[in-house]
């Protein structure tokens, strides 16, 4: 069997598996958005590592050499939000070409540097390797918890689902890249270029008693899925509730985008999609939006029938949710 | 300026700059084989990371996808233990052809596994992506320290200068490889297979009183230079006592190698390079030897000539070390 059949979560499982019987000293494991092990002074390390290979995560003209490196630091720094956590140290390993100009490497190094600063991340470490096929950048990175780790297994039904933010901005920002029709959308350029990563909002929602958190990388559809498969629960989302900016509705009529599909396919926002019990989700909307400083909006709610997700369209009417948000190892791009 | 022409060094240099202002908690940065921080319960944590990328640092003939993981891991937990540090937790992210055989992806984790479970480490997290250019393997490890870190910048004129195991054999190995001819000399490529981390013979360094650690990655001419270099000081290293064993001279009688030039040269033995005041050195070295159940051979001393290395050969005459072992950048392969 080919490793594209497999596909990515085939590959996942078995390497899940592989790596099951880790001692009670790690407290997540492999399948989140980062581990969690116990640092044995009663504080806990969140752990998380992201690959970004051009061609595959990135093309050269969609950002600068210093946006890029802000990037993939800030999507690491998303994974440790999504758990509630406050990073803390990175290391950064980078291939790149030796017949590249220096001044792209030293410009991955500079926007990493911005984003280490933007979140107080020391980089410690690190390496470096020739490649001979673009750039390949790996991060590490470790961060602390204030708090218990929130995973993905722990949404219930009846639970209200709130994300931070905005959707599809990012999705739409590289449609517009891809088509070289940038002029007018600086909002949902910045939001593929440049993400925010929700530490403060991650920290509120943990504080706020969030039962399940991911970070939406693949697309509110698929992560949604995720939180799902892993709390053995369903879904049911309400469209007209969908934070989607104008801007994202402009580029949508302009150029004929179906922006409901955006905000539930779309990729690489780093919103945080988090569950919370009934009777905490207004409470943590304001602690979110007050310690977070981004709006969260609630969505829908978990149901008791597992893996189902539906969808209330905006004439009332209750449908599965079809769209699926980014398949690795089957698609070309992140969109 | 291009990245090759800038070098390695030259892009390192960079980096730590960039990266230089870390505060208190950062007690080795960037520049040492792992960082070092304090965790702040009086225990120190040691990480590091590591990337392997397919044309450059392993070609896929040269070993099975098993042996591959296992040494992509084995690399990692060297780096720790040349801090004196003890492996804990590591994160793999796997870059991967769609159009690879399953198998390989699965074999790969077998071998982190394999070497996982021989060092006592937990696999709790990692990243896999679609690689559109061969595999890309990347390793970051985090480990304990039971004593202060070892650090590349400690060694004084005087002391003595150690390495564990055998010098040469892992370069020997990959020469023969490279040549379809390994038939007759297994160390030797088992040697480049699958090294031993010398973890154990590491922290007995450390407690012993190690002034200056590193492993031997690229070469004993090339990671002794890095020592000098961080330390402010020279060295004279003695031929005739490098560890060559019988199997590696009798590859080189056979292939008309210099096998003091390959003890000298060549890279990926992950053997430990140690040094250590003159009154400690014969104590640690039996330490070494109980406690890490491997050879530690005093093959020279450290002098109070910045920068300037030289060997006494076997007739006595002393020279300048010109030989100089892997240059990232600029080298097509790891000999």
């Amino acid at each position: 069997m080919l490793t594209g059949e497999l596909g990515e979560e085939g590959l996942l499982n078995e390497i899940r598996h592989l790596f099951a019987d880790h001692g009670d000293e790690v407290i997540v494991g492999i399948g989140d958005d980062a581990a969690v092990v116990d640092a044995r002074d009663g504080r806990r390390q969140a752990l998380t590592t992201d690959i970004l290979i051009e061609g595959i995560h990135f093309h050269s003209g969609w950002q600068s050499a210093t946006e890029l490196g802000y990037k993939a630091l800030a999507v690491n720094v998303s994974d440790l939000a999504a758990m509630g956590a406050r990073p803390k140290y990175a290391l950064v390993s980078l291939g790149i070409p030796p017949d590249s100009e220096a001044s792209l490497a030293l410009g991955i190094c500079r926007g990493i540097r911005l984003c280490a600063d933007r979140f107080s991340v020391k980089v410690i470490g690190g390496d470096t390797a020739a490649s001979p096929v673009g750039i390949v950048l790996n991060i590490a990175i470790v961060g602390e918890l204030e708090h218990e780790p929130v995973a993905r297994s722990g949404a219930s039904a009846g639970d209200r689902i709130v994300v931070t933010g905005l959707l599809g901005e990012a999705a739409a920002g590289l449609r517009l890249l891809r088509q070289g029709s940038e002029e007018g959308f600086p909002g949902l350029v910045r939001a593929f270029r440049s993400p925010e990563a929700r530490v403060e909002a991650g920290i509120a929602a943990g504080a706020a008693g969030a039962s399940a958190m991911i970070d939406i990388s693949d697309g509110i559809a698929t992560d949604l899925r995720h939180i799902c498969a892993e709390s053995g629960v369903g879904a049911r989302l309400n469209l007209a509730t969908l934070p989607i900016s104008t801007e994202l509705s402009a580029a949508s009529s302009e150029h004929g985008w179906e922006k409901d599909e955006l905000a539930l396919s779309g990729g690489e926002d780093y919103e945080l999609l988090m569950t919370f019990p009934a009777d905490k989700a207004g409470t943590a909307r304001g602690e979110i939006k007050s310690r977070g400083r981004v709006n969260a909006t609630d969505i829908g709610e978990i149901t008791d029938t597992p893996g189902e997700i539906t969808v209330i369209d905006r004439d009332g009417g209750e449908k599965p949710l079809e769209i699926v948000g980014y398949q690795h190892f089957s698609n070309d791009g992140q969109d």
